[in-house]
C-alpha cells in the first residue's frame, strides 16, 4: 500500500499523473507495479505516493528535472507510456512541479 | 466524483497535500465536501483533484503563491486544519509546488 513519501529538504521535484482508466484490468496491474519498482531504482528518485478512486493520482519525487527526463526516455518505461495510450487510459495529465516548501504533521 | 482539472496553461501553483486518516469518520465526509466547495470559491483557484486509497492525495490548483496562503489563513479552512490535526489526521504532508511543464491525453 503507498504511504505518504519521505522527501528530503526543499527544493526537489514532483510529477503529478493524473488519470482515468478504461474498463478491465489488460495487464495493467503488472506493469503498474513493475513501473513502481523500477522507478524506485532510478537515479534521483526521492518517493512515490499512489491513490485510485475514480480518478488516480500518482506522485512521483525526483531530485532533479534532469532524473524526471530520463526516467520519461528509459526503454521500459516508454513501453508503458505506449500501452497506456493504446490500453489503460481515457485520459491523463502529466504536471511537472517544482516543491517550493513543505510541512507536515505527526500525531504522537 | 473527482475528475482530472482543468488548468491553464502554464506556470501555476498545486498544493499537494497526502494524508492517513484517523478511524471512524468523525464528521470528516461532510467538512470535506465543504471545503472542496469553499476553495473552489476563492480567489485564484484553478481546480481540484482528490483521491483516497489507503492514503489520500489531494491536489488543488492555484494561479499564485498569494491565493494559496490567502485559502490557507480563510476562517472555516483554520477550524477545518486544526479539526484535522485533532481528529481526522495520522500525519500528513503538505508541499507547495509550481507547475512548471504539463501535458495530457485524451482518447478520442
Amino acid at each position: 500500500m503507498s504511504e505518504i513519501a519521505k522527501t528530503p529538504q526543499t527544493p526537489y521535484y514532483a510529477v503529478i499523473f493524473t488519470s482515468e482508466r478504461t474498463d478491465g484490468d489488460n495487464q495493467y496491474a503488472e506493469m503498474a507495479d513493475e513501473m513502481v519498482k523500477l522507478a524506485s531504482v532510478q537515479p534521483g528518485f526521492l518517493g512515490v505516493e499512489s491513490a485510485r478512486e475514480g480518478v488516480g493520482i500518482t506522485v512521483s519525487y525526483w531530485d532533479s528535472l534532469e532524473a524526471i527526463q530520463k526516467w520519461k526516455q528509459n526503454e521500459r518505461h516508454l513501453v508503458a507510456q505506449s500501452k497506456g495510450i493504446s490500453d489503460w487510459y481515457l485520459t491523463y495529465k502529466t504536471r511537472v512541479c517544482k516543491v517550493e516548501r513543505d510541512y507536515g504533521f505527526e500525531k504522537v
